[in-house]
């Protein structure tokens, strides 16, 4: 019999080049993939002949299995076939719920790796020339879910608003103006705004604005989850943000 | 005469082989190859026969080039040979320093593109089994230096020190002391809290503490700078951390 194993790999943000070349020695290793809806599909290539390559997503309501169902195939299939491989959007340990598939395992007494991946909140906005961090302007980032397990806004939202971090808050569309109130009661109504619906794939959109007005463009752009928003001032270092408020300014100047 | 561009690309944490596919056919292609102390040298072994690597580093004193140098660095090698990769530890975007190059270079008309690689922030941390988010426990984090320009501490750390986020400071061994006063003082002193120093390199080395002894266990174990404090309840996550304090109960209960 095979040691079962279980790698969490994670498969970066959407493009396929950015995946990593540990992540892909593990590809190409395992004898089992279990991926994500998050995780590119070209990705599978990798896989050896043979291997089980399994789609456990959760993303399409009724095909969805529940995490206890996936941690039970994990358990399963490590025992059966050997080395399983958990492919994972973005970073298996940024909002991943890689946690639960870890001490699953572990109770189970398999052995758990893990191979970092570039998570989307950081790539994202990089694919946009947006820098996380810049010297002069501010000195850290916070990445939040925005919403708390009950579903309500997270009371973080008020200290990070008052921070000068540049804070990426994601699949937070739904609450977008109550995340925005909290931003424009902190003072910050002119602070620059960007979201980025489906980062660094063909699919790409972007709308940049300010605080008191982001809600209203995105609406207009009809842009939902899964989308990144970027609050902070290093979204003014973004082109179209200088050029969008310079015409504002003209416009008026002119009138 | 070949078109200057610039490639800005992140090595990834140390380990070789957390690198990005991406990355490595930038390097492939390159022309010259500019690289940080940070960026592992392995790396190099990507750039294809007569292309120029050369060390631009800023961790070894006396030969240490400024920023405005490697401004200019790039620009004469972009115009001279085409395309030029600045290749940077972690990610270029997360204290990287990359806008001000990218400015430089699109003054200078010069194209620039952006390939993200993993953040130490994030990939150290995973290195340890310890996961930034958890559900259940946490719905963000906030990656910090912990230091403003002006070299005093960050006024952001007592808003970070209130909120549920992971704090991941990085470069911040000399204010260490300082900065766990600041948790403390909002009521976190039991927190867990990990020092990880060259963390997925083979020096790796890991300290495991809470927020009222973590300074003292660090000091003993000889720990400093490059390292990555994380202060948070996902700390309690690593197993030593359970195993540490474990045995001081008992120790405490026998006593």
């Amino acid at each position: 019999m095979k040691q079962p194993i279980l790698t969490l790999v994670g498969a970066g943000p959407g493009d396929p080049e950015l995946i990593t070349l540990k992540a892909i020695r593990a590809l190409e290793k395992a004898d089992v993939i279990l991926y994500d809806a998050l995780a590119n599909d070209a990705l599978l290539q990798y896989a050896r002949p043979g291997a089980v390559t399994r789609f456990v997503g959760k993303r399409y309501g009724c095909h969805a299995l529940s995490q206890q169902e996936i941690n039970q195939l994990i358990i399963e299939y490590a025992f059966s076939h050997g080395h399983v491989v958990r492919l994972k959007g973005g970073d298996p340990f940024v909002f991943g719920r890689a946690q639960e598939e870890i001490d699953a395992a572990r109770q189970a007494g398999i052995a758990v790796n893990i191979i970092p991946g570039i998570s989307s909140a950081l790539a994202v906005p990089a694919s946009q020339m947006i820098p996380l961090t810049c010297r002069g302007i501010n000195e850290s980032f916070w990445v939040t879910t925005g919403t708390t397990q009950s579903g309500g806004v997270s009371p973080d939202l008020l200290l990070a608003a008052q921070s000068s971090a540049t804070v990426i808050i994601l699949m937070a569309m739904s609450k977008l103006e109550t995340i925005m109130d909290i931003f424009a009661g902190c003072g910050k109504a002119e602070t620059a705004v960007a979201i980025i619906q489906n980062g660094t794939t063909e699919a790409e959109k972007t709308v940049i604005g300010k605080v008191k007005d982001i809600a209203f463009r995105a609406q207009h752009a009809g842009l939902c989850n899964p989308a990144i928003i970027i609050v902070g001032e290093v979204v003014n270092l973004h082109p179209s943000f200088l050029q969008t408020y310079a015409q504002a300014a003209t416009r008026r100047v002119s009138l």
